[in-house]
This record gives structure tokens, sequence and C-alpha cells, in this order.
């Protein structure tokens, strides 16, 4: 099945706003085997509309609308529907309902423009909208066309075509199984690495599909494929998911869509009932705020000390200063005492310093992206170099997606011993 | 002049990548006067390229297309205009000698494919490529129809559309003067409560226009107007800008497309040559972390105290322990005792501190959302009190914004005094 999407929106149109909701539609319509073979975004005026709806239903076999369905006169889709079909256009009781019901709990005036927002074509199937006013709906143009509208407010739309909308497709193309995938996380290792030590698998590889995503300082491998069933996706996925592992198991820290390392690390200290401490120079506060972002922090995150300035590096922390200037605040000693100091300050089972220089220009005779990372345990501690590059950004990011595998490959090491 | 702009690219078609271009270009083709009518995305085949190009230069006189510029068989942008108009592809010498140069620079071997990058249609004028390899170039199909072609990689397009794009542009469209605009900042306030402030002025003012943008905890406010040159967009603009002022002084902390607050702060610490230390509980390193992100921090931000765990707070800043559990870790007392510990242990002029319920539970007796926050400036001490709402993220962001703002407005009347 051929499809179109068609944003409407003179905001969009003007660049006010990216179109998120196109992207969204494109991934979710290839997922359940619809084929997107244009995008089409349009401004808020009838002719243009209706022409475009016109261009459209004489190339592809799907139509999905996003956008127009609000309450105002600059809210053409539901019109431009009426007109191109000319179906007039009925106004859904139950959506109708909901909206009275709104603004009498919000105790406001309702106008009549409000109800416009519970219009749909004669004849269509209504699409409830569980967190907004705008109903949408799917109209039979005829047994193989098919129009399907949504409203523009991305968390709307997202709510109306996974709760409704996918099921009305899936119901219409049963022969078509939907896309089941699986997201491997990587840290520290490079895409090009990755996809290096990946490249046979890759190579011989058509079902499942492998494809990399690269993020600053991490690598998601996503694997689909289509199956009627999760079970027997299942079957298909697990030996490649084994296989992709077992090529850089060193690097391997996870699996789930939205899975963080940072998740990984809270759950972990969770569970072994740890605690850990932060001193960060140069990433100035990033690794604890990317730490106590994940809900359950409070419970292990004990301390952050950020001695951005070197005196502080002496006074907070009683590092040395003689020894602290001899050895340069960017380096391996004082990665190592940072960590030390800073477990010993918060009494926690784990510590983990950076220090680096973020540029924009060089530091006590090191060069912008010089980075040490320092780890204590206990009464272990030390450190690690590394070189990463980029704009001061770019270099911090790193730097935090860097320390945060050392921390996870040392919990690793130790949970082996 | 009616404009389409076309992408093309299957990773866009099949949501892979969210469309960051059209956005770019709309925006900006505005700017300069052209009236975008529709945008246009399609995948990596000849036919349906060719088909958008016939419907686009029968419904608009000026067609931007961006993608399919690349060195592989999959990057079709050439081919299809070629097609389109009957013209052959012709080799640019200069293109031609700057990929060969690449090449040779990187030691790597160059294949045929890469002098595809070179190609353009016969009798179009060129658009350098400073960054990236992949030439652009307008066509004019007749004298009332034009074809431009940019690449598809962001900044390879924007940086070919500022530096020679747009100077096409505005000389073929003398007639349009750009829109020349100005950005006004404001903090503490929202967005409808400065809209509101404002009702009066836009309601009135249609040259040059009001439009606000709301991010999280900030409202800026964009003036525009169109002008020849920059001085009379200055006159025009000057009394509007000062009118925007006066009805929120308060909140307002600056005029610049992309000033931040954070900006601010460390350019007026640095020439009052002032320090400042950070003391967060819930906010946990996002308000060093944005601080530190400008370049120059170093010299002002002085130490970051992170006691994420109450007993912390009484350990690493001295606060006592007993009076700190009778008055709570979330209250007033305790975020001046932060604020005030936390200037002493740096030795610095001004300390900032937070301490609220992130959730997603509530804390001590305390909701989700309260929030304290502390300043402390030599010998005197104060905190306030705010309610936020949101998820977590959005609560630690709010309090975040909030804290910058309460810091601005001390210094602000520090220096007043």
């Amino acid at each position: 099945m051929k499809a179109e999407i068609i944003s409407v929106g003179t905001e969009l149109l003007v660049g006010q706003i990216t179109n998120t909701n196109a992207k969204y539609l494109a991934r979710r319509l290839n997922d359940f085997g619809v084929d997107v073979y244009y995008q089409t975004t349009v401004g808020d005026n009838l002719t243009r509309l209706v022409d475009v709806l016109k261009a459209a239903s004489d190339r592809v076999d799907f139509i999905v609308l996003t956008g127009g369905l609000g309450p105002t006169e600059d809210d053409l889709t539901r019109e431009a529907l009426s007109h191109f079909t000319g179906r007039p256009l009925v106004r859904d009781q139950t959506a109708e309902a909901r909206i009275r019901a709104f603004f009498e709990r919000l105790n406001q005036p309702m106008t009549e423009n409000n109800l416009r927002q519970a219009e749909r074509p004669d004849g269509s199937y209504p699409l409830p909208n569980d967190i907004g006013l705008a109903i949408g709906w799917v109209l039979e143009l005829s047994s193989t066309k098919l129009v399907m509208a949504l409203p523009g407010p991305p968390r709307e739309l997202q709510t109306m075509f996974e709760r409704y909308g996918r099921a009305y497709i899936q119901e219409r193309l049963p022969q078509v199984s939907p896309l089941i995938s699986r997201y491997l996380h990587f840290a520290g290792i490079g895409e090009s690495q990755l996809a290096t030590r990946l490249a046979p698998l890759i190579q011989k590889q058509t079902d499942p599909t492998i494809a990399l995503y690269a993020s600053v300082g991490e690598v998601t491998v996503r694997l689909s494929t289509r199956a009627a069933r999760e079970r027997e996706a299942q079957v298909k996925l697990q030996p490649v998911m084994d296989a992709v592992i077992a090529s850089a198991p060193e690097f391997y820290y996870g699996e789930g869509e939205s899975l963080t390392l940072a998740q990984v690390l809270i759950e972990r200290l969770t569970r072994r009932q740890e605690t850990l401490a932060l001193i960060e120079s140069c990433t100035g506060g990033l690794i604890a705020d990317t730490l106590i972002a994940v809900p359950g922090a409070s419970a292990v995150v004990r301390l952050g000390v950020i001695p951005y300035q070197t005196l502080m590096k002496a006074k907070v922390l009683g590092i040395d200063a003689e020894k602290l200037s001899e050895q340069g605040a960017v380096s391996a000693w004082t990665a190592e005492r940072m960590a030390e100091s800073g477990r010993s300050l918060a009494v926690a089972d784990w510590a983990l310093a950076t220090t680096c220089v973020a540029g924009p220009t060089m530091q006590d005779g090191q060069p912008v992206g010089r980075a040490y990372i320092g780890l204590a345990h206990n009464d272990a501690v030390f450190a690690s170099e590394h070189t990463v590059s980029g704009d001061r950004q770019t270099i911090r990011e790193r730097v935090m997606r860097l320390a945060l595998f050392q921390l996870w490959r040392a919990m690793l090491k130790k949970s082996n011993d």
C-alpha cells in the first residue's frame, strides 16, 4: 500500500516549527508495512489544500493528514475534505459531549467555533481524541483509497494513532505483519569500529535487518523483522542479537528502545546497595545531572563535587597543593586524587572523577580534548587517559559518556571477581 | 515569488531522520521575501523525483532542492534535473579539483563515483561547497522559473545557502527587502502572563510584527520588519523594542538571537570580577553544567557542591544535623544554610543553592514541585519559595532557570545600589 503524509499548517510552511509529525508517522506507517512514497506540507489555505489532496489521491492509495483540526477559521482540513469528496460534515455526538463537558469543568464559556472540532465527514469512521478536543477520522474514498485525519499537536497525534489509527490500519492490512525491533546499546566504541566488527554479519544478514545509529559517545544497533507475533519475532531475532553482542561483548551494556547507561548504572548500584560520589572538573555537573535525572538516583548518588577552579581541588578535597601544581590539574595523578578524596569525603563505595581540557584553548600544556578519568572503589584507585574530539560541549559530553562507561566496566569486573 | 522546497532522501521518507532542512530553508526563504507554498519529500527514486519536479514547476516559480547530491548510485538529484530539463550534466572544474585534492590529502583512493559530486546541469550557476564535496547550483528553467540544488547534510546546506545561495536570491529579488529581527529574552515570567502584558501592543502593531516563543522557564519575543538596510530597520524596531521591554522590565535580561541567561551571568560576573559557588540538591549539577558550558566560566565559577543525600548537607557543608532534620531538607532554612556554607567554603562572592522535590514522589511532607532557592552575597543570605509543575526533568529544569533568574535579579539590584 502506497501512502502520502500531508502536513497542514502555515507554521510548518514558514519554518516556525520542525515537522516531527511527518517523521513519526513515516516511521510508524513503515513499521506496519505501509510504504510512504511522498510527504507534503501545505499551509492553511483551502484551495491549495484541496489541490494537494487531489494530487495525492491520484498517486497513492492511503493519505494521512495531520493538522488543521483546531477550532479557528484557519483550521481547514475538515472543509477541504468535504470540498474534495462532496460529503457534508456531520457532528460527532461523543466528541461534542466531550467538548461541552470540558468547558463546563473549566467553567469557561464555549463558543460555537469550539464545536467545529467535533465535526467529521459523513460516512467516516471516528478516531477518538483521548487527550484533546479535535476528533480524527478515517474515510474510504473507494474500496482501495483511504484518507486518515489526525490532529497536529504531537502528543494528541501519537495517542490517537497508537490507540485507534494503527488498529484500523492493521485490520485493513491483515496480510502485512508489523515490524518488531530490538535495540542493543554499546558505549566506549565508535560507530565505524563497531560497523567493522559487524560487517561480516551485516553482509550476510537480510532478515532481521541490522542498522546502526550513533549518538555522542554511544552506538545503538537496531535489529528488525516482520512477524505476526512477538514470539515468532523473538525466534528470528535472538540468534542475531547473540551474534551482534558476541562481536563486541566488552562494549555492550543492555537492550531496550529507551534504555540508557545512566539507568543501567543506577539500577546496578541500587541492586548492589552501593553508593557513588562524583568529582567533576571539566564535565562540571554533567555526570551528576545525567545520573540524577534517573528516578531513584537519590538512594545511591551520595555527593557531587565540582572543584572547578584548581585551588578548590586543594581546599575542598584536601589534595596536596604543591604536588597538584607539580603534576598539573589535568593529569592522571590529579584524577586519582580527586576520586580518592571524593570517595572518602562521601564515605561512598565508588567515586568517579573527571579532569580534562574542554577548550576553547589548551591548558597546562595539555591539548584540547585530553581527558583523565579517575575511579576509586574501596581502597583501590586508578585513572585512564583519553583524547576526544569536538567543540567544548561535545568534548564535555564525550568525557561524560566515557566516565559512565569506565564505571560500568569496573562494576562489571567487580561482580565477576 | 512562490516557492516549493523538495527534500530528497529515503531516510526522510521512512522516518529515520527529522527534516530540519525544510524548516531551516522555509524560515530563511521567508526572511528574504520568498513565499514557501509547498514542501515535498520524496525518496531516492528517479521516476518519482522527476514527477515531483514536474508538479512543482507547474505550481511555483522557485524550486529549492535539498539532498541527493552524494557520490553513490542512490543520489539522483543531478540525474533527475537532467532528465527533467533535457540538459546534460557537466563537470565543474573547481569542484573536481577540490575533490581530487581532498583524497590526495587523506592519501585515500578516489573512485570515479566521487567525481559525480562535481557534476551540475549545463548552463547552471555553481554554488561552491566550502565544507563538503558536493557542488550545488542554480538553474534558470525560464526567465521566471528557477531551481536551486543544495546538499543534504545540514551544515553543508546552511553554509552554502548563507554564503552563496542567499546572495543569488537577493540579487534576483532586489525588490524584496530581507526580514530583520530582534530577539528579546525574558525569564521568571510565563508566556501567557507576558502575552497579557503585551496584548495592547500586539493588537495595534502590524510592522514590526511581534511573536512570542516559549521554552521551559523562558520566553523570547521576536520583533521583525522588512527593510533594505539595517539602519532603516533599527528606526522601526527601536520604539517597539522599548515598548516591549517597558511592559515587563523586571523580567527582561537581554537581546540577541542566541543569547542565554547563562551567558549574561558569566559575562556580568567576569566584568565585575566576582566569583560564584553553586550548591545544588534537586537540580543535581544542572546549574553548574549550564554555566560551565559557557566558555570563560572557569574564571568565575569556583566550586559546585551537590550534597544530594541529606547527610552530605551536614557532613560536607557543616550544616547543623539536628536543625536540618527539624527544618527538613527541602525548606527555606536549608536553602539559606546551603548558600551560606557554600559561599564560605569556596570563598566566593556569590552562592546559589537549590533544594526541591523533583518527584516522582513527595518528600518530607513537601509536594512535588516545591522549591527553595537560596542566595548568599557577602554576609547577606535569603531564600525564596516557588512551586513549579511538570515531570521530574521539567521541574529540575524550571528550578534551574528560576535559580539563574534569582541570581541575575540580585546582581542587578546590587549594581543599582
